[in-house]
Order: structure tokens, then sequence, then C-alpha cells
């Protein structure tokens, strides 16, 4: 029996495609003879797309993306300060779009630092913990708003919108996750003390879930005093819960302490499966570096792992997750292009 | 002739009056015979003025305060956890409170990888950079509110409010400190493509401000990219202008690549000098180790270094900093008491 998975590959801008290309090569080889058959549709969609047609994502886009399993997206955005980009918000038309639209709550991101990877720390430790940031609420959902612009009266405002129906279901798929890990261990990571409303939210509810997982020891950090263990004791971490934007900005930091984001994979999870799930290196496009055939797979790949687990392809997952870490470890100094590295870690799956 | 500056001291919690004992040792030590005196009022605030009175800060603590020329604070805040503060708020309430009605608008917090002191980063290179926070707008403006509370229909909000008012006054302040460093580089930090009204404002005022200082050198990174600089590059950066809420997280995260935040001072300036500014150590109360005679003061020193600075007291000011720098070189791993190193570090400051 063959199952069919519908795939949409959102290629994008910048180094997106080039990434995606080796994502879907890994794809390949770890699912080759395993009965399951990945039928791919590719939307042309970011700063490309809009510059060609001005638009950034259509009901027709969203409505097509929706009907399949799950979505594998490379990178969007055009080049910084581009003046044909400066009417469209690619990563907020699309990317939060997305995220929102399709209900993503969970933004998964783990951050492993693997054997022979080298880290801007001196000691960094054991580092091996994931991110489990909320998606679809807090200062992301856009309920913003300005007067007088551009006058010396203006006000902007940015409303952080927090509710227990958002905030209970992500603490509740963070306890599953630390749970089902070794160290069984949950830090809640908010500024309750300055936040005192969207805080004493996100506080009541850990407590409150915390007593359903007896077993996983939960913890606080202010945001603040987080970033201050990423770099002294980044090993104390094991499951991270935390907003849209804490979790912006920690994940980004917990890529840089592991090895960089050109190893951060993440994903965009709506864990209930009434809609796909979205799969995509935490990396943006890269402009700079696009089309030179030199930008990382690494992190696309991982992704590709992350889509697997999700699928219930734990075995080709781990298949492709195992075929990174042998890659990366004997990576040493060399430079390889990025098909050279797709290829390498291709052929260590189908090994 | 003598003139007498009004300090207002407020040792506070924990490890506060430890810390504050040696910071004005040092403090006399750098102005004896400078033909300046401090006359100093010592105000009784924090959890255990709470805990022995039930109050925070009164309007007679306030107006006492104000009347004075400046003030040098510990840390203030109980014990973590501690039932009988659960009803207050002792950092909105008191130095939450003193920030806004003192019109704190600049919370200057510099950034300095001093010979000696051993980084968590392996190659942190020269670290000296000076953060420039905004003290009264954004997130921490208290402006939140919470509907159902408790129920499963909960929904709380926070709202970050931002005004050209106080947006334009805190980047005219960075970009003469940036104009006054050997570098003149100014780096905007926010996240623009995400809170598109409060980063738009914050945006378009580091640009028209950047035309009134042509010798300065502006970019913009959004903050999780900042923390990945702070990590892999903190000596590209010069002055960083950014809101409360980010500020508060890359001030930790800058104190932690620079030697720990038992080093990182700080002061709480309204530049207009209608209100007396305050300077304080980044840390907190500590709760665990007061007593002991075991804090470092370090940072409280440092900050009245910047609080002579502040005054007018350059000469002053060099001293405590040169002494706490040769100080800090010869530290190694001995381990001193608060007063030991109070001590000597005064002992230089008289040299
Ligand atoms: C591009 C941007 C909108 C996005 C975010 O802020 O979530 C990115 O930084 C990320 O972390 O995926
Ligand atoms: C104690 C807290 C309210 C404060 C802040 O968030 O500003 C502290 O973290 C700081 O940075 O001075």
């Amino acid at each position: 029996m063959v199952d069919t998975v519908k795939l949409a590959v959102i290629p994008g801008d910048g180094i997106g495609p080039e990434v995606v290309g080796q994502a879907l090569k890994a794809l390949a080889a770890a699912t080759e003879g395993s009965g399951v058959v990945f039928e791919q549709t590719e939307f042309s969609l970011g700063a490309a797309r809009y510059l060609a047609t001005g638009d950034v994502l259509t009901d027709d886009d969203l409505a097509a993306i929706t009907g399949h399993d799950a979505i594998l997206l490379g990178a969007v955005g055009g080049v910084p300060g581009d003046p044909r980009l400066a009417g469209a918000n690619i990563e907020r038309g699309l990317l939060l779009k997305l995220r929102f639209e399709l209900d993503h709550y969970v933004n998964l991101r783990p951050s492993v630092l693997y054997p022979g990877v080298a880290s801007p720390l001196a000691a960094p430790g054991d580092v091996d913990f994931v991110v489990v940031r909320e998606g679809t609420e807090g200062p992301y959902v856009g309920n913003g708003g300005a007067i007088r612009v551009g006058t010396p009266a203006e006000v902007a405002n940015e409303v952080s919108v927090n509710t227990a129906y958002g905030v209970e279901r992500v603490v509740r798929y963070a306890f599953a996750a630390a749970s089902a890990r070794p160290r069984k261990k949950l830090t809640l990571v908010h500024k309750t003390n300055v936040l005192v409303f969207a805080g004493s939210l996100w506080k009541r509810t850990v407590d409150a879930v915390a007593a359903e997982f007896p077993g996983v020891t939960a913890d606080y950090l202010h945001v603040d005093a987080a970033t201050i263990f990423l770099v002294t004791d980044p090993a104390r971490f094991d499951v991270i819960v935390t907003d849209n934007l804490f979790g912006d900005i920690l994940t980004d930091l917990a890529g840089a302490i592991s090895g960089g984001i050109g190893l951060a994979a993440s994903g965009n999870i709506n864990p209930d499966g009434r809609f796909p799930s979205m799969f995509e290196p935490v990396h943006g496009s890269a402009p700079d570096i696009a089309g030179q055939g030199v930008a990382d797979p690494t992190a696309a790949i991982l992704s590709v792992a992350l889509l697997l687990d999700h699928l219930g392809r734990a075995e080709a997952a781990q298949k492709v997750q195992r075929a990174v870490v042998a890659d990366i470890a004997e990576r040493g100094d060399t430079r390889r292009s990025t098909s050279e590295v797709g290829d390498a870690i291709a052929a260590r799956i189908g090994a």
C-alpha cells in the first residue's frame, strides 16, 4: 500500500529555492521504498512573486495550500531596503499570515549543539533543548495602530493579545513534549513583573497544567534572565515555553549559541491536524549570498526531519537526523557548495 | 566654595544595602577635597519596608525623593515566591514608578569587557558599547488589562505605547552620545517587520534625527538578529538605541557577555534635569546571597561613576572608573568579601 502525502512547497526568495532543493533530495532519499509518496505542488510566493504580480498571498493561494497535508518553506523576503518592496510587508502578509490562518499555534524550535559544531560560547556544555514558541497570539497579532502619523504628536500602539484558549493549548503541548524527554523539565519564560496581565495568565496556566503532569519539573524565568542563562549555562534548559515575541528573540539567540541559525530548523505546527503544518529553516532569505550555491542547506534538511516526525514517519525522520549529525561531525572547515552538502547528506540517508 | 549635592540613597533589599555601602565609600574617596559635598538622605524602600508598613512608595516618599539632586539605588525585591509579597509588585510599584514619575527617559547601560574579565564567549573581541534604552514608554507603560480572569474565556492584553515625543527625545540623546564616541555608530534595534506601527515610528524618527548628525553612521537590526550579533560579534556595536522591553532584554544579555551583571552599571536619566536621575546596578537584590558579605559591589561602584559623570564631575567619575578597571585587572580568582572589594577600590581612588 502506498500512502500519498500532499506537500506544498514554497521555495521563496534568495537562498530559499537553493536550500529547499536539497531538502527535497533528503526527503526523497529518506522515504524511498518506504511506502509513502510525496506529491509536491510548488507555490511561487515571496518578494519575487510580489514584484511580478503585486500579490503577496491571494485567497486562492491560501485555499490551495490549505488543501495540502504539509508545507515545506525555504525563506521569503527581498533585498532589505529595495524601494519596490516598501509598500509590501512580505513577513506579515505571507509568513505570519500562513502561521495565523493555518492556526500554527506551536512554533517548535529545537536547539542542539551537535558534535563537531563550534559554538561562540567558550564552554557551552551539553546543549539540547527545544523552544515551544506560541505562534498565533501575543504582540504578533497585528493589533496595533497609530494616530497623527508623521507629526510631533504621533502615537503608535501595539497590543499583545493573550487568551486562556491560546495559552493553555500551547502550554499543554509543551508539557507533553517535556514529559516525553528524558529530563522532563519545563521553563516558562515571560516578563511577569512588568507585563502583569499577560504574565499572570501565562503563569497561572503553567501552574494549572503542571498539576496534570506531575512527572515534569516546571520553573520560571524572566526573559531578560533567560538570555543570561542561554550564554552562561544553556545546558540547564530542556523545554522552554514562551510567547510569540519572546520566542522569536530566544530562538535566534539559541540558534546562535548552538552553531548558528544555518543549522536551526523549525516547525509551525497545528497539532489538531485541522490545517497543514509548515516546516522551515529559522534563517532568512539571505539575498546577499543568493544564487551563488554557497548557502548551507542543513537547517532546511533538518526541517524535513521535523516534517517527517510530524507526519508520523519517525523512522524516516531519524534517518535524516542521523545523516545530518554524521555529516556535521565530519564537516571540519571544508567549504562545500549547497548541493555538495545536500548530496552528501542524501547519500548517507540512502546508505 | 563648596557645592552641595543632595543625594537620595535607596539601599533597598537583599544585597542592596551591602553594595550601596561600598558605592558610598567610593563616592567619598572620589570627591574628597574636590569642593563637592554629598548630603545624603536614606530612604527605606523595598520589600522590607512593604512587609513592615504595607507601603511601596507613598506620595510623601516620592515628593521627598524628588527634592534631591540625584538618587543612588542598590536593589529592590524580596525573596521570590514569598507569599507575603504576593499582593505587592515592588518592581512596578517602586522601581518602575520612580523611572516613570521622574521621567527617566534614558536608561543608559554601558557594556565594556574590561581587561582581565572572563566572558562566556570564546572570542568576544573588543566589547565597548552602550545601550540607550527608552525608559518611559513601550510595553512598560502598564497599559494592560484582562477580562474573565480565571475562566477559559480569559483575555489578557498589554499595550505598548510609543509617542513621537518620547521616541524622538531618546533617539536624539542616543545620536548625541554616538557623536561623542570615537566610532560614531548608532544601531536602532526594534522589530519593524512585525510591530509595524511602533517600528515605523522608531525607524522614521531615527532616519529624521540622523540628518542632524551627519557624522554618525546609523543602521538597523531586528531584535532577534541583534541577539545573534551580541554573541557572535559584540564588538560591532557602539551605541544601541531601543525601546524599553528590547532594552531590558538586550542589556541583560550584554551584561552577561561582558563579564556578568555583577559588573553592569546603569543610569536612569532625566536629561532635562527637571527631575533627579537615578543610578543603580543592573543586578537584582539576590536574596540568596544577602547578608553574607559576598556580593560584588563593582556594579554599584561603577554606577557612582555614571552618577558623577551625570553631575558634571567628569574628573571624579574618571577616578572611580580607573580604580575599578585597575582592581578588576588584578582580581584573578581570589575571593574577596564585599567590603574588601570596596576598600580596595576606595584605596585606589584615594591613591
Ligand atoms: C520574519 C519574521 C516575521 C519571523 C518572526 O518574527 O517570527 C522570523 O524572525 C522568525 O523567527 O521566523
Ligand atoms: C526589575 C525589572 C522591573 C527591571 C526592568 O525590567 O526594567 C529590571 O529587569 C531592569 O532591567 O532594571
